[in-house]
């Protein structure tokens, strides 16, 4: 038997989200439609309406640095990685409250940026700030903020509906964000302008929302994801969630344009970059077979969001895989970004 | 003209909320019935329901000190002072989300504490943890809890609601959870057990939900909130956002048994503990003229918990006010626990 793990520290997110199933009773309430482990949480407010919960908590040091980014965009980043658990939810975003953990010599300035930053993410969706609270810590920002949304109760995506035989699409290009964080990395503040468009992708996600509401709305989505961890990661999610296994093909891969040149630069390869960097806040969602092509070409409305089948999902026991252009397959591994274990994925 | 402050450090919790409201686009949604500056926001679902949701983040170093207390009471105090501010506005618990800054060497057993903690606090209740996000942290606990509930629209109460003429009603005793502090500090882990209830005050403040909602569901109150910052402090909120004044009296003020045996030790005034010390989660109600002494009587139902008359609104040009047990009136300070500035109320 293996040493048990005594810190949090030495076992990942996902096991620890584990432990609180064990610990917490299980909830018997037939309006609580889905509970801990999806993007959000959903409660079924009537026939017509379901409440969207969710809540994601940024630490400076871990999640962004003062030096490289602004107070207003570590706002609008915090906003826009809840909006894109509620769009992947296929959620309206509502309201959104706002805890802060302030250490005293962050500038009132900074303060008010930060606050213009989250109103400027929510005002296209119309939803607003509604209340939150404020706190002072030793030395670092902490921001955390709770979203809610609305969805029609039986139009909810989660991550457990994928079944064997579906087919998976993603919206935008894969590896966008993480081809961004290598070109900072390399070029500092005198990226290239051919590079600047990954790295506004790394800098500011630009969330689904109108996309996850329409592929919702659409009705051909039978599970959906927001792309947070890297695809290889958050499909994982779905096939664990639905009790299946899934099929990538690498030819297929939406990957941005000049990822390939930052791949070099970086030392790392386009696959890495494409399957295992996190933060693309795309969507991913599986589609049943027989789904006609002209729905799923109507998906992206006038939006100009590509949207590209990338595999299948397959019987659990067929495993979790890429396949290669040639048709050979390996095993994919599942490892993404960590936001709770590791420092950079 | 004054010096413009530069950091957050150099202005209180209230000053840098309001600043909130002047960013924020003024929200025009029938269905949000209370916004920010509030126990929690209110937003009207249908004729018969409102969703009620606040967040409160706790800090360690700030509220707690693992030294000082463990991992499980700090579980049950972050979710005892958000059920406080349902239960201010009148509501019933539903569901709560928790958000979690870890440092790495935070052992797995605490964190399971922790959770069994929140748990047990929202049990009875009949509410439960519903979502959440863990990120890690460099070196302190964060805690933060989302907390929702349910209240009739037509009964909710919130700050504003006072009128010249209503009458203050106080639940429980004042002071009890700083004399509480005061003991710990005194005596260490050696308090006496004539001081033990104080101090179990302050380690696990006792929120009250179902007072609350007898009180709004009785219809006799124009007003409502919890006191985390001492009376003195959250009277003032009520005024100010009900546009009033108030007198408070000395005489009447509901103490703790033994509260003057930890005063003369501390060498802080019983007045300055019943006032300025903060944290006691009880609830101050106001009352309009006329409600009849048994329907007042009738409030605490069997739970034994105390309802006292403590002073009356008055208009807003007569100020905010003491009387003395000689009728004697002077100045009432509004300063109380101000979690963002002080370090000690």
């Amino acid at each position: 038997m293996g040493k048990l793990p005594k810190n949090v520290g030495e076992i990942g997110e996902f096991p620890l989200i584990d432990r609180i199933r064990n610990i917490l009773p299980v909830c018997r309430n037939k309006d609580l439609l889905v509970g801990i482990g999806d993007d959000a949480a959903v409660v079924r407010l009537d026939e017509r309406r379901a409440l969207l919960v969710t809540c994601d908590i940024q630490v400076e040091g871990r999640h962004f640095r003062l030096d490289r980014t602004t107070p207003y965009r570590v706002g609008r980043r915090a906003m826009a990685v809840n909006l894109s658990d509620i769009a992947s939810m296929g959620g309206k975003p509502t309201y959104a409250l706002v805890s802060l953990g302030l250490p005293a010599d962050f500038s009132v300035e900074s303060y008010d940026r930060l606050f213009e930053g989250m109103r400027d993410e929510l005002l296209p969706h119309r939803a607003s700030i509604i209340g939150g609270n404020l706190a002072r810590t030793k030395d670092c920002l902490i921001v955390d903020v709770t979203l809610m949304g609305e969805a029609d109760p039986s139009r909810v995506l989660t991550r457990g509906g994928a079944r064997v035989g579906d087919r998976i699409f993603v919206t935008g290009h894969l590896g966008a964000s993480g081809a961004g964080f290598q070109a900072l990395k390399a070029f500092g503040k005198r990226v290239p302008g051919k590079y600047r468009e990954m790295v506004n992708r790394h800098v500011l996600p630009i969330p689904r929302v109108e996309l996850g509401r329409r592929i919702s709305r659409s009705g051909v989505a039978s599970a959906m994801i927001d792309l947070s961890d890297g695809v290889a990661g958050d499909l994982h999610h779905v096939c664990v969630r639905s009790g299946v296994g899934a099929e990538i093909r690498e030819d297929l891969l939406p990957l941005p344009e000049r990822i390939g040149e930052i791949a070099r630069k970086s030392g790392k390869s386009v696959l890495e970059l494409a399957l295992h960097s996190g933060e693309d806040y795309e969507l991913l969602f599986t589609v049943p077979p027989g789904v006609s092509a002209r729905k799923i070409r109507s998906l992206p409305g006038s939006s100009g969001v590509p949207v590209t089948e990338i595999g299948r999902i397959v019987p659990r026991e067929e495993g979790y895989r890429l396949v290669d252009s040639r048709g050979k397959k390996r095993p994919l591994t599942p490892a993404g970004w960590d936001h709770f274990r590791r420092t950079e994925g």
